[in-house]
């Protein structure tokens, strides 16, 4: 069976046996790092508190074409719900299973073989190529891409187009490609009450009636209404909670977290303000801690941006379509720098899900996909 | 110092030592009832599954008066915050402290002495003296005054008037007596929602915003203007909890805990309707367990009323204060018997707390109290 599997497949096999969760590498990073030096690859290994990170260049010369993304995975959860070990990267019925099959190690190891067959065609191309690899993309993202991008830009390495390898495929590979991300901001809402006995409720304060009508408000409230590019701006509670158990007990607090998914219509500084104002108006006691997880971004036109329609089309046959919607990536640290940011890679339907896999022909069709996508940046 | 204080704070002290935290008696019923069978009478020990209660009652012919009341505590709480120990029943500067002083060994003591002083004097008074004694009145309530009453209930035994020892007063002994209590209903709502990521809220349905405006409109709602007797229908949440405790997740359901306090202008049904009509306006998907705790009562007039008027006057030279304030009691078994109902008790600025306490002269005053009562309502 193994003699009639492509590169691409026995590559994404090898990166999956290596049981690299987050933030596990799991020499990944190592084996990549040698596996390109024979391509003019230059290995930098950054290794940040226990995150694994790796920055691999070849050339110095012209536009920079970064490929990004990242070697660890989310936990397998319950095993014995797995049909196969989640690390056995076993083939059924033209299906590769196993954790890190769609999200990412696929990507990585089309990226990994559309680099060698471009650069033995065309060892004498424009511009550089790169690749910006971590070990915490699926856990806090504090010690990954957000600290290799500030070394790069502290000697004033600049990347000129990225494409990072998140799944991004709905039904076929390549029909869409994310070409901007929302903003993520959440709020750690604490609002004052007074605890009291419930029979005696002049005495008390309920925190949870003086929210009510701000709550109704804020849920309510219409935050802008998207772009060309983007939805609307998202407004979600992701908990709430107050109460002491007790039936006879009135709460002294009220602990809420929320999120936004926002918009460029908007700014974090805007939302901030605005909810506070909001909850202002309601005279409401209360404490917020900011988080700001990912500002916006886009590519909405560029150079980038054409090579990849020109590619996807040239490869499939069809026209792939633009999305900013879905979670947050690690293109949120490395848009900022300037770079035109896209992302593509393989179905999404299974990841972070027991029996994750992938589809062995999608690997290949991506591999030609990244392939092309040089052949238009760094040839024509 | 023992040889100068009272029968009835040597009585209290005898039963504050016997530590009978809910369910628990310590054999304080039976105390009682050996020390009343000298003035004739005749006990009858109910005991259902862990609670001790006792039915004490002196003649048979015409109207039936009760002193109701419970034997059991609440817990003590940390020890050492206790300036004496809880059950030594130790008097500093003519206050008595211990767990049950005011709530309501105290009371049960003074109405002990009343009956003695009182059977002395008026060995032939018109009509009979019981007392409804339980060890289950500070926990579930299931085995105590609600089974006694059943089992009067089922031989024909008939109260016309009780007075509960509940702790009424607030600044002065029986300057606030209670002839009524608000009924107490619980919610327990479930609102459905659909969990999902929160980076698709429209593949989820949030159920926090779901509720949000219907309970803005709960939370607002006026349930009745209350009445001369009882102030409006409080509506109080208690417990609100919905999330996973992750921050990306849009949470599946929510779970809310709320509690009616409520009057007489409404019904524990049309409460009910009501919150389910708003829910359902809001096209809620919901489910609600109700639990009534009890229904509301009053004594709004009558020869108990008078007869307690009266006698606080004689002893005190004041006028006492009715009230329907407060928490429930043991009261919302006896009244629906068709009796009339009056709590009076000591001073309730410390019960259930540390240090709990009363003052030995207002032991005394109170036995004065309940003994006139007896004249008042088996002599005049």
């Amino acid at each position: 069976m193994d003699t009639e599997i492509s590169s691409t497949v026995a590559l994404t096999q090898d990166l999956i046996r290596r049981d690299s969760v987050t933030p596990e590498d799991k020499d990944c990073q190592l084996m990549i790092a040698g596996r390109l030096a024979q391509y003019g690859f230059k290995a930098e290994h950054l290794r940040f508190a226990d995150v694994d990170n790796l920055w691999l260049r070849r050339g110095h010369a012209g536009s920079l074409f970064v490929f990004a993304g990242h070697t660890d995975v989310v936990p397998t959860g319950p095993l014995d719900k797995w049909q196969t070990p989640p690390f056995a990267a076993e083939i059924h019925d033209g299906m590769l299973y196993g954790r890190g099959a769609a999200d990412m190690k696929g990507s990585i190891a089309a990226m990994i073989t559309a680099c060698e067959r471009f650069v033995a065609q065309h060892p004498d191309h424009q511009g550089s190529i790169a690749f910006l690899l971590t070990s915490d993309e699926e856990g806090p993202a504090v010690n990954g891409t957000v600290k290799v991008i500030e070394t790069l830009q502290q000697r004033g390495e600049h990347i000129d187009w990225c494409v990072v390898g998140e799944p991004t495929s709905s039904h076929q590979v390549a029909d869409v490609v994310k070409n901007g991300r929302r903003g993520s901001l959440n709020g750690y809402l604490t609002v004052q009450g007074k605890q009291g006995h419930i029979a005696y409720p002049h005495l008390a304060a309920n925190p949870v009636h003086l929210l009510a009508p701000a709550l109704a408000e804020l849920c309510s409230e219409v935050w802008d209404e998207g772009n060309a590019d983007f939805p609307p701006t998202s407004f979600q509670v992701s908990n709430f909670n107050s109460g002491t158990g007790a039936t006879n007990i009135i709460p002294g607090t009220v602990e809420m977290i929320f999120n936004f998914r926002f918009s460029t219509e908007v700014t974090d500084q805007q939302l901030r303000e605005r909810v506070e104002a909001i909850l202002h108006k309601h005279q409401l006691q209360f404490n917020i801690d900011w988080v700001l997880s990912g500002q916006p971004f886009r590519t909405a036109t560029g150079k980038l941006l054409d090579a990849v329609k020109a590619a996807v089309l040239e490869v499939t046959g069809r026209k792939t379509e633009l999305s900013t919607s879905g979670g947050t990536s690690d293109g949120r640290f490395i848009a900022p720098t300037g770079a035109q940011v896209i992302e593509l890679g393989p179905l999404n339907a299974t990841i972070h899900q027991i029996n994750e896999c992938v589809a062995i022909k999608d690997l290949d069709t991506l591999s030609d996909i990244y392939q092309q996508l040089l052949v238009e940046l760094l040839v024509k």
